[in-house]
């Protein structure tokens, strides 16, 4: 730890408010850290600005203006690429509107070949990194969810967005996107000329332009009432320039009627349900059979891949707001009181872009490690903060730019409705900041709700650490009375009597003290119990574990999202083969490309054919995925083909292999080549994927090609 | 081919006939073979039982006799392992009803965490075997489809299962699967005094066996008027003795309302869909983007992996009859004259058990090679017959016992309506055989009722071998009077007019017949055409290539059924430690297995925990998942254990591996041991479950262990 002095001033700068300290003390480097970061938070003095000489800090502060140099840089590219992105992923048939023949269905995506695969390697390398790694429980459940499970767990009252609808068209729009989109275009509007503005264009320009920057980030946290008054105040209409209704809630699941119900009147088979909105639902219900399946221990966590599907007002934006979506979920249940995880070490010292609520208004985005976040109590525990790091991680070997990443804090008042402390992982995409995983801390909020609904204990054990003495209350019975009443039938009267609840115990004494007798049913039998039966009295007991509703840290993945965010951050360009041919490529991680390899025989010649079987066979049997390119096309186009959908290796046949068997290899990013024998293709493009082996290793030990 | 002699007589059986005749003559193998099928479709002596004494019908008929008495012990060996199966299953969370705390919901099955390993193992093989194998285009389309989709594939008319209802308390039944159960209930009864048989138990008891065994087959097939006066013949009744409704159709989807519909009327975004019942029209409805992705050219194949729903009248049987369930579908499209694949050679010569629609209502099962049965006409092509036969392959690999699989085809009047051959890959379990995989060949159907609803082309461009004459009509423009009349726009008015289709000619030529001019649009422009400025007239073109619609050869599987099926197939026995003590474990072929090893320290002692973590890091480097066992059980018990839930390979760390480095590893159908050096287990395992080694390579190469 470096001792460090700090003789600057730091500035205090928070709303409304500006006022300078000066501090001339003596720290050490990770006190100092501590005193900077828990000052903005905890500190009287609300917000500090910090301008402090320490190398440690300039680093800092560089680090902060290089960030915020490739945030731009990305902006740039990703906004410049964005036409030739959607001609790519159209013409090479990643992804496509459902259903176009019959003009498409809004919401809905179709993945094609690569996108699939695409789609199939995230999720592979998803469960890898997850639930492999840290020995979750995949589990599978239902999409059909009947009404009293969602009712449980608040869906049907609150998984709501208000909306507003065209009172003469009918047409309906989400509210606060309806709103903020016309903010938007008022600002975007250099001239506000602006040709069919669907508001009072003078009360536009009455506000100030910090007051509608403000509302744009708060737009979306308001209620119906704050929402109607701002569009009686700027006179708001549909486009169609009719009145639009007072915003109403929306529930936007599915409804599905689950059963026959034929043609006469509902049958009692039937049942109404939704479609989930969320897969995590299928895992609390199953809490019991997997703590069973855990040996009756926590923590432990269950995830699950598969699919949720909203009924979104206003599907848009492409894959990043639709009806049907894949989603990977993690449901981490933990004792409340013990809130980590067994390898939250290894993360500790991730440094992540934090977006506190503090700072959110101001939108200062913070480079911090988890540890440190945790000590200042900006992210709520080490669980959360694991998980958060993890994310971090699994994003970056995406492929996503590290510049383009932000977690933003939920405020109090966007919370979920079953949530304490939300951070959404945001990704910069050409359509804004958008939110492509969650990480939520439920608390006990699910499993207490579903235990108070299904009526079944949804708690864990949990040994203590000094026993504890509580009191308890126990019957103690006149055996001889309740033998002599009772004959036969005495003993299971006793034993009854034995294993009620502490609850049961109250309501019978309290009836015996009333009215000197009690009604016990055993099955369909009925006893009277008298005073003289059965006393109560409250004992000492020692108790070695306690019973308690685990908490629930719960890390949410979108995947269509994460697809298209990762499409947009490795979209390259290059230099062609030609002047002004200029190429884009897709720089996909071999990891998670969509296809490993190409096999391309230099000229389409019939003395290729057995050769090409041959290499398919070697992959395949190393497990690599390959796709075979014969056109007639030539080679360097068919590599930029190639390079094209992501295809990190290409395997090129040529006249040379007819005489030794040898093969070449070119790597995308790098474009070189090394010449290797046949057989050992599969060994070494398995190795570059899995990571095991670099392609600088390739190129060290197998002769480079000159082209 | 070996030449050898008939001298044996050929009994003629068909349903009432019984004709002999005799056969003397010489045939080569191959040829005799060819007669001996054809004999029973095509030849004017309808079904022939064979009786041939020559060495391979001698052989044939013994694998008949083997096979049936395979089949009887399958049989036995199922149903006695059913209860211990069921516990085994539910206790070990392979899956479990959907939302068990609320009770469960008929027809909903959650994956706990082996039964979800499973399926992921199996859905990965599939997509090796079918999707990697084959080079097919895997795609993953939307379940919400919209009304016009499914009205256009038949399934808004035709998608239903005939209900009846009981009058008083609305529980629905589906009428085949009711009538069928009460005569099952009937026929089961040996004392014949069945209490609530909700029948009149005299008119059963007035119908001879036959009659019954008989309505038993055919039940399934039977129209409402039929169904309805069986139920009127036997006076059926509901469980509750009340009259029951006619049979009435009831469609099998989930409908769902896509889009906001809030608190107003509905709102024209609104619109109604389903659910999809089968992943297949996704890929229909996306035909031209996937022949384009293939260079235009056909045939080829795409498929998909991915939930389908039903809303199963009476969901039963657990995995076998449910509401949610996992399908991975297979369409290949092909030239119609050409219904090959090019990798048919490779399969032609498997051998498949057929119960074809001639021999169904006897139930004989034919052991027939692919071709044979192609060159018979009973199977319809070679691309129907090689996707058979490769079911069969992935079936037995998946540890089906052979001798309880057969296909059977459907009855021309039980045929989906999209069909025109179909057979069902049929599984014996212990609720009789179950359909697990469906072969239809679908022919244009699909394509040319989607071509005719959505209006666009979904054809492929097929070259000719020889091209051929055709009439066309072509027109002859004066361009002189074109431009004269209409100046700059002539040019124009030239080109649209030699673009229009051969009707659009007809249609202008019998206008300007009729009344000499003709309004001809271009954008919004209109012009005048007269006679004078064009004529039409025959020619004759040379065409080299024709535009069709493909034919659709579909495999289909069930995967929630396969994995009950492989469950019930795979449990085994044996004699445990203890006397007495038999043991039941899962025999999961490597390959699919949930997990592939498991990870025992011979006891609990801190010193393994080092090399529980290294064995660990090696496993997962060689992409082999494992469990761990560090439970103080016995390494005796902790085999059984993991014997239980299928992990075919068991590495022990014992206090030998402190010493030298070495572990041993188990293989759970031998129970052999071999001792290996800790760094190559990872290696070994992996090899093993792919399948590129053997488990007797290893002990051949590596010392065993004597325990």
């Amino acid at each position: 730890m470096l001792s460090l002095i700090v003789s600057q001033i730091f500035y205090l700068h928070h709303s409304h408010l500006n006022i300078c300290i000066a501090l001339k003390c003596t720290f050490t480097n990770n006190s100092l850290q501590n005193l900077f970061y828990l000052s903005q938070y905890h500190s009287k003095f609300p917000i500090i600005k910090r301008k402090i000489t320490s190398d440690s800090v300039d680093n800092r502060q560089n680090m902060l203006n290089n960030s915020a140099i490739d945030q731009e840089a990305l902006k740039k590219r990703i906004l410049g690429n964005k036409e030739r992105l959607c001609q790519l992923l159209k013409k090479r048939f990643f992804y496509i509107s459902s259903f176009e023949i019959y003009g498409g269905t809004s919401g809905l995506y179709d993945y094609g070949p690569p996108g699939c695969a695409l789609k199939n390697e995230i999720e592979k390398f998803w469960r890898e990194f997850f639930i492999i790694h840290d020995e979750m429980f995949e589990i599978s459940t239902a999409c059909l969810t009947p009404y009293n499970v969602l009712k449980a767990s608040g869906h049907v009252g609150k998984f709501t967005d208000l909306m507003v609808k065209d009172e003469v068209t009918m047409e309906c729009f989400r509210a606060d996107s309806y709103i903020s989109d016309i903010i938007s275009k008022f600002l975007g509007s250099k001239t506000k000329e602006i040709v069919n503005f669907p508001a009072n264009i003078k009360k536009f320009e009455q506000a100030t332009y910090e007051e509608l920057e403000q509302l744009l980030v708060t737009v979306g946290n308001l209620s119906a009432e704050e929402l109607a008054e701002i569009m009686n105040k700027y006179e708001i209409i549909s486009p169609s320039a009719n009145k639009l209704s007072h915003p109403f809630p929306f529930n936007l699941m599915f409804e599905v009627q689950i059963g026959p119900s034929g043609l006469f009147n509902k049958s009692k088979d039937l049942c109404t349900g939704f479609l989930r909105p969320e897969t995590a639902q299928g895992i609390f219900t199953n809490f019991n059979r997997l703590i069973e399946y855990n040996g009756g221990k926590l923590p432990f966590a269950a995830a699950q891949i598969g699919l949720g599907f909203r009924n979104e007002i206003s599907p848009r934006n492409g894959l990043l707001r639709v009806r049907e979506f894949t989603m990977a979920e993690i449901e981490y249940f933990v004792n409340p009181k013990e809130k980590s995880h067994r390898n939250y070490d290894k993360f500790k010292d991730t440094v992540l872009p934090l977006l506190s609520k503090f700072n959110q208004t101001q939108g200062i985005v913070e480079q911090m490690p988890v540890a440190r976040a945790i000590e200042c109590g900006i992210i709520d525990n080490k669980a959360l903060g694991y998980f958060m790091a993890k994310t971090y991680k699994f994003l970056t070997s995406c492929g996503i730019n590290p510049s383009g990443i932000r977690f933003r804090q939920h405020m109090d008042n966007e919370m979920a409705h079953y949530a304490c402390d939300c951070w959404d992982c945001e990704i910069l995409t050409s359509y804004g900041w958008i939110e492509v995983v969650g990480h939520a801390d439920r608390m006990a909020y699910d499993l207490t709700s579903h235990e108070k609904h299904s009526k079944v204990p949804l708690k864990a054990h949990i040994k203590l650490d000094d026993p504890i003495i509580v009191d308890v209350i126990k019957p103690t019975i006149n055996k001889a009375i309740v033998g002599k009443i009772f004959k036969e039938k005495g003993q299971e009267i006793c034993e009854k009597l034995n294993q009620l609840t502490e609850q049961k115990y109250k309501e019978i004494d309290d009836k015996l003290n009333e009215c000197g007798k009690y009604e016990l049913s055993i099955g369909e039998n009925v006893y009277h119990i008298t005073r003289d039966m059965v006393q109560f009295h409250k004992v000492l007991v020692k108790e070695y574990e306690e019973l308690i509703t685990p908490s629930v840290i719960e890390p949410s993945y979108g995947i269509g999202r994460l697809i298209y965010c990762v499409l947009e951050h490795v979209l390259t360009h290059r230099q062609g083969d030609a002047d002004n041919d200029e190429r884009i490529y897709l720089a996909i991680p071999a990891k998670i490309a969509p296809i490993k390899c190409s096999i391309l025989p230099i000229f389409n010649d019939p003395r290729f054919d057995q050769l090409i079987e041959k290499l398919a066979t070697i992959l395949s049997k190393s497990g690599v995925s390959y796709k075979i390119d014969t056109t007639g096309a030539s080679i360097g186009r068919r590599y930029a083909r190639t390079d094209e959908i992501g295809i990190p290796y290409a395997i090129t046949i040529d006249f040379k292999t007819l005489e030794d068997g040898t093969v070449t290899i070119r790597e995308r990013e790098s474009m070189s080549q090394v010449r290797v024998d046949i057989a050992s293709t599969g060994g070494i493009v398995h190795d570059c994927v899995s990571g095991s082996i670099s392609w600088e290793d390739v190129t060290r030990t197998h002769p480079l090609v000159t082209v």
